[in-house]
Parts: structure tokens; sequence; C-alpha cells
């Protein structure tokens, strides 16, 4: 082997990655990315200051991230790689809801709840209510009974539980099992317009363009049911003015529904609200 | 702008990035991030099991990081990305010494020590004793005085002062200004080869192949003085084995010095060594 020139520096640290990987998969990875990022380099001439301060950034993207903030998942938001994989990996036929990323928010075992139930940490008079219902299916239209729907959302403020103080009670989250007709229903609050996080170092990337850093407003969805792939989704407010400068490339024709005003009265799952709520219908289709 | 679909989300993605930047490096910069690794995703079909465990990994790669460990150098090292970098911006005459790697150790601030002065932390019976010495000079030939000659290097038994505990006394690194005729001699120990840090999750990758994690032998020079730009190089040992598998690419066939054995007795500098010991010379030519 020769020593590392201008000319072959590519070939030999991605031969050698290629070749010297125990397994197929980390050789072609491997091998892909020193290619891609001595091309990066190249292309665009990457200075060493540039390319050092890349790495401190890097490092203060790891230091800031637990196991509740993610900010690399947060950066692969706003560069469209996260939306990239979930469109590659979208192989749903045209009758399916359409998945869309799981975000940075989501944390697993959230408390469970029966048809009706209110989402936890969500009193009467917080925001504007929320009806939302609907029935879960697979493609060929039968009802799926049992599904487990795991839901997680803002509140009318725009935190998620992900941002309060370590130790908070569930908030804004949890699991309904939908019914032997399918059928889900839950009362939450109207869901807002928020900006990602801004105070870490993605935060400081974006502040060096003029991309907008709020999201739709929108509840997440997690389904999973013996005998049918998991579908993770958005629903988005089709009244948000935000959906096409999502800063994460979130937003899918199939996903925007309409959260229909409602007069003071008794709501779908039987609570009196004493003032204007909003119901959303929303099927969801498993392939 | 239409939302995203599986065609359109590169090109709506960097075309955000190139679009809205501030200023035209951050757009350039970052909108070929985006088409790389988008491209990266695509051509290998990379799932969002293997994203997720990626962006787990790079956390952690910055939460082992701080002011003295730079994992992401590391990374960036043994995938010949930062040697693509030095030979990017090497554009030296052919009579100018060659540069080569910074690599993770450097710390700033060494002590400074006169001609012909041992670097601190080694003691008598250390390793094999060496004097290193040489003249340093310009293009034309004409030696340079007063040249800052920063040197670290590991010792006899592999370590760096970087790998010590924090609060460690300096060791095995100086300053030394060369003499107005250009001249500098020190005293040292022979370097070893030894292995690159293994215990983060740079040696975890390294661990799915059988790429050697082992360096040769070699002492490191960062020079600077006014005039000229500075030179960062090592220069490395021609009879270590491990020359051509250096994991991070660092070896040039200009850097490669012969130490030659000595025997007992007064050594250039003037002291008197009471077993055999090595005498490397090297010019340091500067642009």
């Amino acid at each position: 082997m020769a020593y590392a020139s201008l000319e072959n520096i590519t070939g030999i640290a991605a031969g050698r990655w290629r070749e010297q990987a125990r397994d197929e998969r980390t050789a072609q990875l491997m091998s892909s990315l020193v290619r891609h990022l001595h091309d990066f380099a190249r292309e665009n001439e990457l200075t060493m200051e540039e390319w050092f301060e890349a790495t401190e950034w890097l490092s203060r993207t790891g230091q800031i991230s637990d196991d509740r903030r993610k900010e690399f998942i947060l950066l692969s938001d706003v560069l469209g790689l996260s939306m990239r994989l979930e469109l590659l990996h979208d192989s749903k036929p045209g009758e399916a809801t359409q998945n869309t990323l799981l975000g940075p928010f989501y944390i697993p075992g959230s408390p469970q709840i029966a048809f009706g139930e209110r989402l936890p940490g969500i009193a009467d008079d917080d925001g504007i209510p929320l009806i939302l219902m609907g029935t879960v299916r697979g493609l060929d239209g039968e009802p799926i009974a049992g599904a487990v729907l795991d839901i997680w959302q803002n509140d009318h403020t725009g935190l998620y539980e992900a941002q309060m103080p370590e130790g908070s009670p569930p908030h804004c989250r949890a699991i309904q099992h939908s019914r032997e007709d399918g059928s889900y229903m839950f009362r939450t609050v109207m869901p807002v317009d928020y900006s990602i996080p801004t105070d870490g170092p993605v935060g400081e990337l974006i502040a060096r363009t003029t991309i907008s850093e709020v999201r739709p407003a929108h509840i997440h969805f997690r389904i999973e049911v013996d005998g049918h792939p998991p579908l993770v989704t958005h629903i988005f407010d089709r009244r948000s003015t935000r959906l096409e400068s999502d800063p994460v490339f979130g937003a899918r024709d199939g996903l925007l529904v309409y959260f229909a005003e409602q007069p003071a009265g008794t709501a779908p799952n039987g609570d009196t609200i004493e003032r204007p709520y909003r119901v959303g219908v929303l099927d969801l289709t498993l392939v």
C-alpha cells in the first residue's frame, strides 16, 4: 500500500473499511459513508477550521442529548433525512393511512385510558377541547379490534411532556385499545403550532437561516396490532398556516384533518362541555 | 410548495437550506450536506433502525468528548477525512516539510524548554533516550530564528498526557524556540506504537472490522513563526512496522526519520547518558 496522497486517500480509506469489515452491511455503509464525506469535503473545499467547528458542534449536539432529548434526531428531521427515510420505507398501498415522523418527543409506557376518556394532564378549562374519534381498519375495510393506539401531543401552551421537568406526571399522552368494532375515541385539547427546540445546536444552525422553526399543530399516533406493521404518524390541523413551512417536512396530504367547531353541550364521549369544542374524525387504515 | 414525497424531498430540503441561509457559505455547505446524506440513505436503503442506532451512537460520541478528548476528531481521523483535509490544503512546494494530522491529543500552553533540554515528565531510566535535532529553514534554505516549536508525543508506555488524569503535570510536551542559526534540539524518549482510544464509540466501530487500531510511533510538531503559515506535522520512526496500517492514514514518505543507535556516553545536548540512546536529525522547512 502507498501512503496517502490527495489522489488516493478516498480509495484507500473506503477500501479499508469495505475490505476489513466483519460483515457485509458494515462494509457497505462505512465505505459509502467515507466516499460521501470525502466528496462533501472535496466539492466544497471544506477548510480545517470549518471542519473543526463542525466537530465541536457535533460534540455539543451529543452532549445536550439524553434519554428524553434527542438532538441528533432533531437534526435529522430539519435536514429532511428523517422524512426521506419515512418515505423510503413507505411502500403502503394508496388506501392505507400515510406514515410520518416519530419526532423527538415520544415517551414509551404511557398510561392506558378507556374509550372516551381524556388524555391525562388536561383540565376542563385548558385550551379548546377536542374529541378525536374514528375506526381502525385493515385494507379490506374490516375493523381491527384491540389495536394499541399510542397517542402523544403538545398541550394548549405548546409544551410536550418531554420538554417538562423530569419526573413530571404523564401529560398529554396515553394508550387506548380499539374496541371490538375497531372504534377509538378520546378527549384532549387542540394541539397548537409550536417551535422545535431552538436552545441547542440545531437552533444555532437554524439561526443562520430564515427557516421557520414553527411546526404545524398535530397529534402523534403509533398504532400496533398483531398481523400488521406498526404505523407511526401524525394528524395535522388542516387550518394551520404552518403546514408548508414545516421545519421537519412532516406534513402529507392524507394526514390533514378538519377539526369541526361544535357548540357547548354534550360531546360524543358523553361529557358535558360548557363552551365550544371541536370534533375530528379520522379512520386509521393499516396495511 | 408541495408536501414531501419520495421524489421531491431531497430537492425541497436542499432548496430550503440553500435559499433561506443568511450567508452564501452556509447555503453551500448545508445544501450539499443534505444532498449527500439523502444520497447515502438512498444508495444504501438505510433502515429507520440503522439510522436510529446511528443517532444514538453519534450522541454517545459527543457525550464522551470534552476539552481533552475529541471523539469526533478521532472519527474523522479513522475515516480518512482529517487526512483528506490535510492533503487538500497542502499546496506546499516539494522542498517544504510535509504536513500531517493534528490528532486528538494536542494540549495548548506547554511549558517552555531551552535548547538541549528534556521534555518534562521523562525520567533518566524511562524507555530509550532520544535526542532530536535539526534546523528550521525557509524554502530559500535560510535558517529561521525564533520559530515556536510546539512538541508533543507519547511516552515509552504509550500514553499521551491527554489520556492521563486531569490535573496531571505537563508530560512529554514542551515549547522550544529555534536559535539564531535556526537550530533546535531536545531530549526525550523514543515514542512507541500505541493504540488509538478504543474504549469509546469509535472503538465500537473499529471492533466491527479487522482494522488495526495501532498507530506507528511518532512525535508531533506544530511550528509557528511570523511570515510563514503554521506547519502541523509528525515525524515517524522509520522502523515502525505499523506505518502502512496507520488507522488514521497519517504516514507520509517525507516524514519518516531513522533514529540512529548511539552507544552510552556524552550526547549531543551535553548530557551523559549511561546506556545506548538514539539520535534523529530532521530539518523543518517552512513555506
